[in-house]
């Protein structure tokens, strides 16, 4: 018999976006002329800016040339853009990070889901919950989280850091010590934050205990308050901590372009091994680098222009953010996010988020995301993002506001 | 102190190509006029062709325009693209493969890497000798090859399967039962190839045994001869024990566009475990989709016109193949491979591969590959490919033959 990962079996149902793709999908056949507003995944809808599309256009002629073709990648990304982005994600921000300490890859998903490869079997992961879901299946496929209990929705060799209304969102100080810290900032999906203080007593811990910071800051784009950190190294001691997962697809519109980029400082260390490359020689083993074309779109995303375009692209979805929060915050829901983040989270109140999921799709063909699907302290709460059009944003939230009539 | 995967440690040296790029780099600044003709690394030089240079332009277009932009795209490759492999690579040969059974991805590198993630911890592998160095090195990194032996240059749970002149380069069935087979056919970096009889011994052999296949199909465009399979599931019983990974990087230029696909047919099972689900599970949890752009390029390979093209290029890269192939022969080489594959693959004589290697950079100024970077039994080999241009080639081939005069 062919002998299997039997960790993969230990994984619960399907992946929460294709459960809810399939709900959807089967509401709509059963009622064709529902005018289905889906303010549910974190995908983005604006075209990729002009300059973006003029610098693929020119990266594909370049390819389509023998004289300026280019074949396989270096691994960790072309100096151009991993200069580019230490220059101006982090050297311009004051932060000491250097462009070999850039790993250029096709997205931030690919590298949240196998930077666990380079810690222990029986290394203990902590996570906020509610959370993204790939750090927890990520570890359950590697053998990490020990059994899952379906009636809490538990793991029960992972160390959960609830985030709710309670604590403010901010989570506390675990009992036991993790090895590895996964920390989403602005956090998806509840859209709140850690302000550079509140980041700083967990530099100081995971310092002070050996663990390592998995830091996905994902949607730092979307940060307007001054003291929310937009990269972990703003913060004292991280170098030595944390490893950061960027990405393309929110500031940038790339969700179906791919690109995204991992920082491994060089001072992050076990003994002598540096887990810097360590990170190297996963992407010199396991990956061909990012593709060319991909890399001259990143590049452009830096140029003034490309600045400024993406710059509107956020500023359009946080309006669209705001309007969801203004809206259901005046129909008297309770809820956080839209300052910092494009994702609203709301409480359901005596409804599960299933119940409530049901109740928004059959009342006012709107389309969300279960907070329950994010872990069990998600339970209760809800999901709605800025990624719509403005147009069905102000419509959805009329609709949503009429509910509570 | 952090936990880390120690079995990175064990990993000797740098990779293969790192290694050659530094020695060739020094060469070159200690010899600035000498000019080095590269058949060394499996990397492609036509450009990219031009009806799928107008593919990308269009995916481009669509991509800046909100009624045609693509975000995410679905996990496991579009639509469009799963559906023209099954029909192209696999009905039109008679083989019963669907587009549900097909998983695009960035590349067979990813693919072959990931692939052993599916496997237990104990399970065992096999690996025909010399290899591609990704197989046993991704399985390093997982703890399944024990112990190195620096002086032999092997992994104590490693089952070795040498192909070598005494041979054929044909690997006979081992005496200890392996899990997981690593077939790649034609063969990288011999050249050298399995026909399909000797293809049904090993999937006799799998499927009597409870072990998988994992068939590395990514020069299959070079096979010229008619009783070399094109794909695995030519071979009666593979689709209840082999996987199969094709790349577009070599028949198509793709090295720097990225884009490949696996195979896992419905019928791979685990008594109830479905390696399908398994690896769908996988795609949907660490992978976010290969981008649109990328899989409208490889749409435009079956096209008629791209079709064309690219066998245009085969049959460019395959005439130098054939140069080197009938020159180093002309010269007295032993050689093999050339006929299916851009690879030849030549004994060194009494030299080591890597003193050829140093001779042929000092006195020919042409870079290859030594054969023991593959593999104990690539010692006394050295690889050579037809990926440059035909007049390097030429020339490359002259100074060669000069060696032995």
């Amino acid at each position: 018999m062919i002998k299997i990962n039997e960790n993969y079996l230990k994984l619960p149902g399907s992946y929460l976006f294709s459960t809810i793709a399939k709900k959807v999908k089967a509401y709509q056949e059963a009622h064709p002329d529902a005018d289905i507003i889906r303010l549910g995944i974190g995908d983005v809808t604006l075209p990729i800016a002009p300059s973006i599309v003029k610098a693929l256009h020119e990266a594909v002629d370049e390819m389509g040339q023998a004289s300026t073709f280019h074949g396989y990648a270096p691994d960790l990304g072309y100096d151009f853009l991993r200069e580019a982005i230490a220059k101006a994600d982090y050297q311009e921000r004051g932060c000491q990070i250097e462009a070999d300490e850039i790993f250029v890859s096709d997205g931030a998903k690919s590298d949240c889901g196998n930077i666990q490869e380079l810690f222990a079997e029986d290394a203990r992961i902590a996570v906020c919950d509610p959370v993204y879901p790939v750090y927890v299946d990520s570890n359950v496929m590697a053998g990490r989280t020990g059994q899952y209990d379906s009636v809490s929705g538990t793991w029960s060799n992972v160390i959960y850091l609830p985030c709710t209304m309670e604590n403010g969102f901010v989570p506390a100080l675990p009992d036991q010590v993790p090895d590895m810290i996964y920390l989403c900032n602005p956090c998806n999906p509840t859209g709140t934050t850690l302000t550079k203080d509140e980041l700083k007593v967990w530099v100081d811990y995971a310092n002070a205990n050996g663990a390592v910071i998995l830091y996905d800051a994902a949607y730092e784009a979307y940060i307007t308050e001054e003291e929310i950190p937009h990269t972990i190294y703003e913060v004292e001691g991280a170098r030595t901590c944390a490893i950061e997962f960027r990405s393309y697809s929110k500031n940038a519109g790339f969700t179906g372009v791919r690109l995204g980029f991992t920082v491994v400082p060089k001072d992050l260390k076990s003994g002598e091994a540096s887990l810097h490359d360590m990170w190297a020689r996963r992407h010199g083993t396991k990956y061909n680098g990012a593709p060319y074309i991909q890399q001259k779109a990143g590049l452009a995303v830096y140029s003034e222009e490309g600045r400024r375009e993406v710059k509107e692209q956020v500023a359009y979805y946080m309006r669209n953010a705001r309007t969801i929060y203004d809206g259901l915050k005046e129909a008297g829901y309770d809820v956080v996010g839209g300052v910092n983040s494009p994702y609203v989270w709301l409480h359901t109140g005596e409804q599960t988020s299933w119940e409530f999921f049901d109740t928004l799709l059959d009342k006012a063909h709107v389309v969300g995301t279960p907070g329950s699907g994010f872990g069990p302290s998600g339970e209760h709460y809800f999901r709605l993002t800025g990624f719509g059009t403005y147009e069905n944003t102000v419509k959805a939230v009329e609709r949503i506001k009429n509910l509570k009539k």
